[in-house]
């Protein structure tokens, strides 16, 4: 833990009420209402807000901290706590200070909380010039956190064909229409479902497009990098809590195998042989998790100052730490079972949720094209293109 | 396809019926009576039987092999499949030759459905002797298909501690309640819950003890190779069913990656990699058990001239095909998605019931206990011990 | 063992002749004259000639499998032993009925050693049209086992850009030099060097090009399925004979480890487990293999009557068992040291030349492309491209 | 690199003197006497002395930072490097301060390089107390950098049967004598050969004793933790030196496949991919091997205040880096060759040396049993046991 006591205390305390009812919210889907709003209530959706404006004013180390305890007992809540903050940096990256220090300030003040709705891959919402700023018409998919959010980060194609508009609108905005239309087998609270938008107003204060007068504009282009390093602490929090998971059922569950020669299933020389292959895993990706990390803050820190050197080694760092965690992740998630014994397989439990969660989250992007990029990188010195997802 | 051709397409207009509906019967559980009911009608449970008793006299070639088609549409039907013949072949392993003529015509003429209330190492059930017979009473766990079954093949320990009492009663016997309680994450129809046996009667003529009185008893301990194959089977089944079903996905559904430089995802040089390494995976597990299935029939028509050698070779045969299949299936359901992209994890697929029904397969017993098995033998020349699982 | 118990104990003979000096001609490298000549003494270079003509009128599976008997105590002569059959084959292949049958007899009658002097990839050696025949110049790389042979098969480039000429010639006719300049880490007698052509007179009987005149052509197309059986023989069999080692050793030499528990090291659980893991791959390699020689002699059987489905089946097959043998014989290799320990490492015993052989021969051609051909199969029902790999 | 740049610049220039002769001094084995002097003349065998002493006074971190440079061209002058190392802190862990002050800056006034006559596990070396001191017989194996040392580290059993006896002595102590009989088939300029003694006189002031009169003595056992990262250093930096070398011969020589579509070997696909994966994996044990340097300091520093959990919490750490390391230096080593192809196994360029070197120094002490230390912490919180090699 990186944060001060008093928000280890309150991370704490949300873990158990997150974990309390884990299992049965991956069962039902949809939005996790109430959970969320314990974040709200903790006054956690400030942490990067600056002190003066009642935020607690810590940095990316200490909210991918958050959102990998989060993972470890409810991998939908760490994505939805995690990309609230990305969207919240969105404003930094792409708009006017003013912009920044306004939203930040309002988020805090007023504890809400963002959602996503930004998808750069699916250009079917469209912008059109209207007298009063602009009007969005069209559909978003993959949506995270849409559902019960209070504000949105949106990007729609401009009509003229000169590239997107990106914007910030409060989410009870008339003609915004949320669907709860997410089912997929993992990440179930996530709702990372459609938005429509239909005749959607947006004012020109609501518009970031002051990164368009950046002369590199590079320090916008850093957005995979959060999106990038939140994605992989919310999967290997996720592998840490299911791998506390098995190693408890084993201690306390799992009967040793008749032929095994030992008397309890914790001292099977197979299951101590496999968990400390696992564990080795898990401490490498956590040693290049932490890399990773302080690289992505220091790309941050560099803000317009930024060099292309800079944020093609950062991303090659969190790509690096990407791989080893979602290898590893999917691993653990997978082979925990055979060390668990085949009763850990009962409804009840629910421990497949555990690797439904990460094989979801670990299809965003490809990984055969993360391990191309550091190839390349590695042999011919390139640094990944930029990218949405590099 | 080892069997002949009218078999062959009662087994294709049967995989047809189940594909139909496998995903969603997933999603409910519980017994999938219409498509036993499908099994029934067409006659496959006499498969086995004698031909001059109305059966087939098909081998474990077909049996196997039916299964395992079986399996790459559902897995679950597989498996009772399978079971099935494992109940009926219990009669010849452990009764006498007249005990086995009458079941199998019975079967074949009544098109009748065994179920499984076995499990050896549940060891709950007491028998008592009676005047008339037995008199049972306890619970049975891992019932796998004695809902909706039609004859119970039981094992109950003897109240005077002189071994088990292996008998074959009507599922509707006064005093049998099979709970519905089978509640796993996979191969969910497969009704591998609780019976309850309250005071239940077993005439002499249901008890099957001819094994008791043979020398060497050792064709009564070809019963765990029996059931191994059918687990190899049902898992390479579906193992192969998961392959196809992503196969066809990424030619027809993925979209191929922005930074990948093809046209269409089915020329993505990792995706076809993958698949390369897959398949010849795939393979390896389809010729082992190959030789396998030889080696079991060979066994099988040893009958009681069996020796100790030919059931050790046997026995570490099939362990070697189980580990390879074992291996692949879980690597072939959870990599699939790889190949096939985000949108594969929609629920409306289902495509992660492989990988649950694999998984829950694979721990019926540890896998790391059938490598050390086959250790054991390729360094000490020793064979598995004689257990309900080698 | 697939041939003829006269057969069988010639080849135990002369492997236990091989075996005796294996290792320490792995250190010396060059020529292996005196076992060369004992393989001549004993008439096996006539195995595949016509019973009639004084051979054995064997077939490929005992070509084959002889060739990896060899392989278990020493690679390079196997390598060798196989490559005989693929030049002797290629008169079959290329040349006229009268052609292949006076080779097949004039090889067994005089147990004559073919040499490889074909390399398609280096096109350095050109033929030039003269009165008597064809004249060639050049030099030719990889010429696996010309020293010391009698025949050699050799392919050059027409001066006139119309393709290449493939014919026989014997070693010793003038202008030949065989260069004892082969040096590589493993397959160290192989003999893998170049061969130099100044002014080699060929007469017209000597060309092999009936083949140009076959309205498919196919049949020629099959040198490199029989070459790869060789490899994978050859690596197979390296595997096996490393593994038998390491057992032995495992056995007879290693102590128990300090804190295992165990009172020798064939006991130890991890030792166990290895074994048992690298036997699982080792028998799936074998269990592929034997489908793959299957089909490859069902290939040859065809001969002009082959079609393009059969060769590309065959082609896939025989990829498929290559890639499971060469990335079980490096893992065997590499591995087995783990369970000998560290004074398995002494250079006494040499037991690095086996990882050295496989490291070497598995770099023929490269295994990545093999997957993505066996890929290609797999996904878009593409047949590998006839090259002289697949 | 953690040091200053005077030692910087030494090292660097020392890697270009040991990179030149490396291969061809692989091939001979025996001593490398003119590489040792040169670290002599350098005056790096006092950098960890005292400055007041003339030596460098620098930390484990700077000994390991320089051992892994070295073995990026020379993994045996690395190891001896390392040890060197070992052996003089030996005396701090068993001796008084006075002598740890006396022979550190002996070392760094007269450059004496320290050889390693310690093996506990060889106990042949046996110690009979005589009027002047001690008088020792026997023979010790495994004597890594014993050859052309100037001081002896040694261990002989008491004859009374009360346990070890260790000492320092001159190696040119009448009745010493250093037989050069390494020969193993990597790491061939570690010396590791036996080391004679036959009534070597051993001073009282020799003998290093004053551990036993510390009350836990628990600071003695902190030996296998500076040589366990001594090992992962010198393996990480083979590993990485055999990486660069495999990636610069792809780029400068290898040529493009014949299928691969690509123009050069340097953008193959499936190269590009190998690398990226070998690269997370080294970056994985780069991150790990830092962690426990830091840990390894921190326990150093702690003397003779060090608790049984601090010392435990350490050896963990070092077991989880060198387990990484241990797979990850024999991966690189035996995969690099297919991203180079065929002709990279040319003797001349004798690359089969990575993983020679990488295989023998992996076997030290077994792998396996490091896995189930790590795994009996993560699952029981049992610490592993204190012995030579934990």
């Amino acid at each position: 833990m990186v944060f001060t006591e008093t928000i280890e205390s309150v991370v704490k305390e949300l873990m158990q009420q997150f974990a309390d009812t884990a299992s049965e919210r991956d069962v039902l889907g949809g939005t996790a209402k109430e959970q969320r709003d314990f974040i709200r209530r903790k006054g956690l959706l400030g942490l990067t807000a600056p002190k003066h404006t009642g935020g607690f004013g810590e940095d990316w180390h200490t909210v991918l901290a958050i959102t990998r305890q989060f993972a470890k007992v409810d991998s939908s809540i760490a994505h939805l706590f995690g990309y609230h903050f990305l969207c919240l940096a969105s404003v930094e990256l792409y708009g006017s200070k003013e912009q920044a220090a306004f939203y930040a300030k309002e988020t805090a003040e007023k504890n809400l909380f963002w959602g996503n709705a930004f998808n750069p891959l699916d250009k079917r919402v469209v912008a059109q010039k209207v007298g009063s700023g602009w009007q969005v018409n069209g559909i978003k998919s993959f949506c995270s956190g849409a559902s019960d959010s209070d504000r949105l980060l949106i990007s729609a194609q401009k009509d003229d064909g000169s590239g997107p508009l990106i914007a910030v609108i409060p989410t009870d905005r008339r003609g915004v229409t949320v669907s709860n239309d997410w089912d997929g087998f993992g990440q179930r609270q996530t709702d990372s479902g459609n938005v429509h938008f239909d005749a959607v107003e947006i004012k020109n204060e609501e518009v970031l497009e002051a990164y368009e007068r950046q002369s590199s504009g590079l320090f916008s282009t850093v957005r995979p990098h959060i999106a990038q390093s939140i994605l992989s602490h919310v999967l290997l929090g996720t592998a840490e809590g299911a791998f506390e998971e098995a190693k408890n059922y084993t201690k306390n569950v799992t009967r040793p195998w008749l032929t095994s020669g030992v008397s309890v299933a914790a001292e099977d020389p197979y299951y101590l042989y496999h968990y400390g292959e696992l564990f080795v895993k898990l401490k490498a990706a956590d040693a290049l998790v932490q890399m990773a990390n302080e690289s992505l803050q220091r790309t941050w820190d560099q803000k317009h100052h930024l060099t292309i050197e800079q944020r093609g080694e950062c991303s090659v760092v969190i790509a690096t730490a990407k791989i080893q965690v979602t290898q590893t992740a999917l691993e653990v998630t997978s082979r925990m079972f055979e060390m668990m014994g085949a009763r850990a397989t009962f409804a009840k439990y629910n421990f497949d949720r555990y690797w439904r969660n990460v094989r979801t989250h670990t299809l965003h992007d490809p990984i055969d094209y993360k391990i191309r990029d550091v190839g390349q990188y590695v042999v011919n010195q390139k640094y990944p293109d930029i990218s949405p997802y590099s």
